[in-house]
Parts: C-alpha cells; structure tokens; sequence
C-alpha cells in the first residue's frame, strides 16, 4: 500500500507515529506531509528509514499516486487539526483511505463520513476497538506459533520499538515472524490490531487472545507488543491483562537505562530487575509457563561506552542475554528466543 | 430512599441483585414485583432479609409510596425484557426514579428518556461507566481510612457477600466503615460506584483510586469490593487495577470451599493458597503495603460439621485468621482488621 504521511509542523522530532512508520511498516511511503521542512527529503533528517520527498500537501500528489493518508503524528489530548481538514478532504475526494489514531475519530466526523461514502474509501479510526471483542478463553496458547511478549520495568522502555526491531531482525534471519500489535503505533504500523489501552476492562486478556488465534497459525513466531508495566500505578491492568491473555511462552524484559522511577509517578522507585523477573514470571505460571529468556535494554540518552557497559551490567543483573536491540546486534538475543 | 425492586418470575431464588438489596441495602424497600409469587411475602420465602410485600406490578403501589423503582434481576446477555415496560413507564409517569444495572441503558431507551424528562425523574444506568474517569494517580494511600480489600482465589467466591457483612459488622460493633463498590450489584445495594469491569483498560485503576479518594476522609474504615481473580485466564486485568487503584492496607483472601479449578475454566487448577497470598502481596508491594491479614471461606455447599472443619482448614493453610462470614461470627476476621 502506498501511503502519504502527514506530519504538519512536526516532522521529524515530533513525529514518532510517522517516524515509526517510516523505520518499521511495509507501506511504500510515497510522501511524508510538512508544510514546515516542504522540499526536502526524510533522509535530509533521519538517515536510517525509508525515504520519501516532504510536500506540503495532499494537493501536490498526483491522484493515483497513493492509496491511503495516514496521520502520523498527535497533538496533545488527541484531537484532530482543523488546519488539516483540507489535506484529508482532497485524500477522500481522490479515492484515499484515511488511517488515523487520534481519539477524535474521523468517522464521527460528518463531512469525512459523507466523502468517504461518496468515493468509496475507508475512514480507519485504529484506536476505535472493534465491537466484537470479548472475554478471553484461556486458549492462546493452542496456536502453533511460539509466543513472546515484551514486557517493561515501566511505561515508554521500548517494548514497541524492540518487539518491531526483533520480528524484523527474526524475518532477515530467514524465520517466520509477525508483530501482534497493541498501541497505536504499533498498529499503524502493522495496519491492523486492537488498541489494548482502550478496550472494555474485562475484555482486556480476550482481546490479545484475538489477534493470538488469528495469526498464531499462520507464523512461526509471534512478538506482541507489551504495555506499561506490572507494578504500573496506574497501568498495570493492561499489563496483566497481555500477559494472561497472551499466554506467552517467553519473555523479554525492556528497561531503560538509567530510569530509577515510575515515568510520571516519581515517588514510585522501580524494584530491582530481579523482582519484576519474579513478578512476571509468578503471575504468568498459574496460566502459561512464560519465562523471562531475554532482555532488552535501550540506552539511547548514553554515549558509545557508557552504553556497552551499561549492556553488561544489564546482562549480569537478570542473568539472561540482553542488549540493545537498535544500536547493538540483536543475534544472542534472537539465539535466547528462537 | 423507598423502593420497589422489580423481579418477575425470577423470585427468589434467580434474584440475585433483588436479594443483595433486600439483604445489605439501606434502602426501605415498600414491595418486590413479581407476578408468579404476587400476595406473598419476602420472609415467606427468604427469613433473613427486609420483609416486603410482593405485588403484581407498579400500578398495585400509592403513586406517593414509593420513591425509586430498581431491577433486581437481569436475563443472560443483560438485555431489556419488554414486560416489565408497563411497570418502568407507571414508575416513571408517578415520578420515580428507575436504577438499572442491564447492558440496555435505559437512558438511551427513547420513551423512557421523555417520561424522565417530563415527570423530572432519573434513570440511572449503573453499568454506564461515568464519562469523567481517568487514569490513576497513584495517591489512594493519602486518604484518612485504612483501606481494606476483598481478594479472591476465582470469581464468584464471594468477595461482595463479604465486604457487605464485614462493612456491616464493623458498624454495628462501633466502627465507621463503608463500602466501595466495583460491581453491578455493590452498585444497585450502595446506590453509587464505578462498574470496574465495563470502564477503559487504562482507567481500571483510576476509577478505583476516584472512590477511595471521595470516600476515604469521611470514614475510618473503606472496604474495597475485590473482582476475580489475580491468576484468572480473563479477568485478572480488572483484579491488578483494583490491586493497585486502591492501594489496600489490608487485604482478605476469598475461597469457595471445594473450589478446585477456575470456574468455567476447568482446565487451569487454582494455585496453592500460600500461592495466591504470595501473588497479591508481592504484586501489591511495589505499589502499596497491603498484607493478607485475614480469610473468608464460602462454605454454602457444605453440611454445618464440614463446614466448620474446612474452616480450621482454611485458617491453617493461610495462617491469618478466618470465617465463614455470612454462616459463622466474623469477631476474629475484624479483630485482624480493624
């Protein structure tokens, strides 16, 4: 699919859905939507993902140039920008899907809905659960792919970005491997999947099992994407509610180094890393053998060194090979997973 | 508050909701409606809960007798039985409120909704999550009351039977103990509350830690109405944020006596009591303190002797003190507690 991004005023700081985007999906990325850094090129910015020239608007497509506009970045409390009505109108009015995750949903939007009837596109609002969710029955684990799930010491570790970077690095090593995605990156990303965050409570571990048993047959090795964090004040539901749901048979424990307290609730200091070893794995064993057989540590705020050392470190306190997976090689990780 | 509680064809034994009321509720409850045991009586049924006569429907009632009629019972798939329209719309035209705890909102039922309008009444649907909730703040430990939580081996153990009995034995030795309700009928019995299990995943905790901190200084005593199970295959999302919302000082264990599996998941075997005790305290610790202090054992399926002995049993194998709260005195459990 040839997607445009846009990314207005925000590209590329600023723009972590596009930029996820542009590092991870299979989208043939035809045009990122800038009307600031409009004329140059994602590579002038970031060197290391998919390239695509910068245009200022939907307007400077050619119309069967793409097939979906995808909003790629969000403005605090998730609302939509009127000052990007135009770009979304002209993307209908060409036959474009539109993919957004914002909580303002743009199939609530009238004149959207209206354009999108009229020109037969889809409005995809991903963080919008499906209506057909329910309660988990206990059986993600009859799938014939093996299962493994990041899990974090806290919120924004890296679980997205190491489940993306090693199911990429497992399909580059010849194995059969898909993300199940459960944030809305993740899901503009993978273009599919249910925004775990947002579902009813008691569907929380039923709507991880969902996406399990839809592709669980037809991969070799699954990396679902984990939320938040088991000690989490206030997220540790969702948490709770993958790890059972999934029924994961290995895990791999993301930190960030150097975090010494819950993000956002700094009077909470994080356990050691061998308590949330035993955490994860207690919790998980009255309903899947889910040990923890990897790590994964992202040390982007270190230098070259500091950053090696502090792998080691990582390495000796939970005991299981660990690194990080977007700087340093991944393979004695994917040894420990696959 | 006077009410009616509706539950036709369902009185006694398929009334759960009518008998929660009837048995915790301080509402003044003027008559059951049910027209299969119409001119009887609550007691003739049922000894030891308020006594009401029980009617036909809401037209046997003095328009001025009565100031709220509540469903006490709910057919599978919680839908609206179109039988008992006569009776809400009657109660609605004498300028009763209506509470309702069904999947049907009656709020969005378009008849009801103009009688409530006209004859200035409420309909109150309390498994309609409010729409101001949010996400934890990881702060229910600042309140005044000590916090005391229902934890459960499975569902349906009796975690809101004994939160009612303690909350209400506490009172009654002297103690300035409330409830907070999560569930649909703690809801119905308190007259306010949060339905856990219906809100966002990532508000779980959040709408737990809002009750606690509008009741907590108002009280000595706050006992939590537990939900699940921290090892149920679907529903232990909901279990960790009310762990974790609610910040508990203290928390009771719930068992159903001869439980051996997860109820309608036969093949997951609960785990070891001192499991669980393990499991709650040390998921908790990160969060809050909360230390199993006492135990509650369901003994209903049992004969008087066996019952007993599952007790010493019970209090063996958790090594707090514990009861059968409804069958036996719970003076040594609020001993633990208060």
């Amino acid at each position: 699919m040839r997607v445009a991004i846009l990314a207005h005023e925000k590209f590329p700081d600023r723009a972590k859905t596009a930029l996820g985007v542009l590092r991870y999906a299979d989208y043939d990325a035809v045009a990122v939507l800038d009307r600031e850094t409009a004329g140059q090129r994602v590579n002038d910015f970031v060197p290391d993902v998919q390239d695509a020239p910068i245009y200022e608007s939907m307007a400077d497509l050619e119309t069967d140039e793409v097939d979906a506009l995808l909003i790629g970045i969000a403005p605090i409390g998730g609302g939509f920008e009127e000052s990007w009505r135009a770009d979304v109108r002209t993307a209908l009015e060409n036959g474009c899907d539109v993919i957004s995750g914002l909580h303002y949903f743009l199939a609530d939007d009238e004149e959207f809905a209206e354009l999108a009837a009229e020109n037969d596109c889809e409005l995809r609002d991903v963080r919008k659960p499906s209506d057909d969710l329910t309660v988990s029955q206990g059986i993600a684990d009859e799938v014939d792919a093996e299962v493994i799930l990041t899990v974090g010491t806290d919120c924004s570790v890296g679980k997205m970005t190491v489940s993306m970077e090693l199911a990429r690095d497992a399909r580059e090593a010849g194995y059969d491997a898909a993300v199940i995605p459960t944030g809305q990156t993740g899901i503009m990303i993978e273009g599919w999947g249910n925004p775990i965050d947002r579902v009813v409570s008691d569907f929380t571990a039923g709507a991880v099992e969902e996406m399990i048993l839809e592709k669980g047959d037809e991969h070799d090795y699954l990396f679902v994407e984990g939320q938040g964090s088991i000690v989490h004040p206030a997220y540790s539901a969702v948490t709770c509610g993958i790890l059972h749901g999934s029924m994961a048979d290995k895990l791999v424990l993301c930190h960030d180094a150097g975090r010494e307290a819950i993000h956002g609730y700094e009077s909470f200091p994080l356990p050691d890393l061998s308590t949330y070893i035993d955490l994860y794995e207690n919790l998980a064993a009255p309903v899947a053998d889910s040990d923890v057989v990897a790590g994964a540590l992202n040390t982007s705020s270190l230098e070259d060194d500091a950053a090696r050392e502090a792998v080691d470190a990582y390495v000796d306190a939970i005991d299981v090979p660990a690194t990080d997976v977007v700087r340093f090689d991944s393979e004695t990780v994917l040894d420990a997973l696959l």
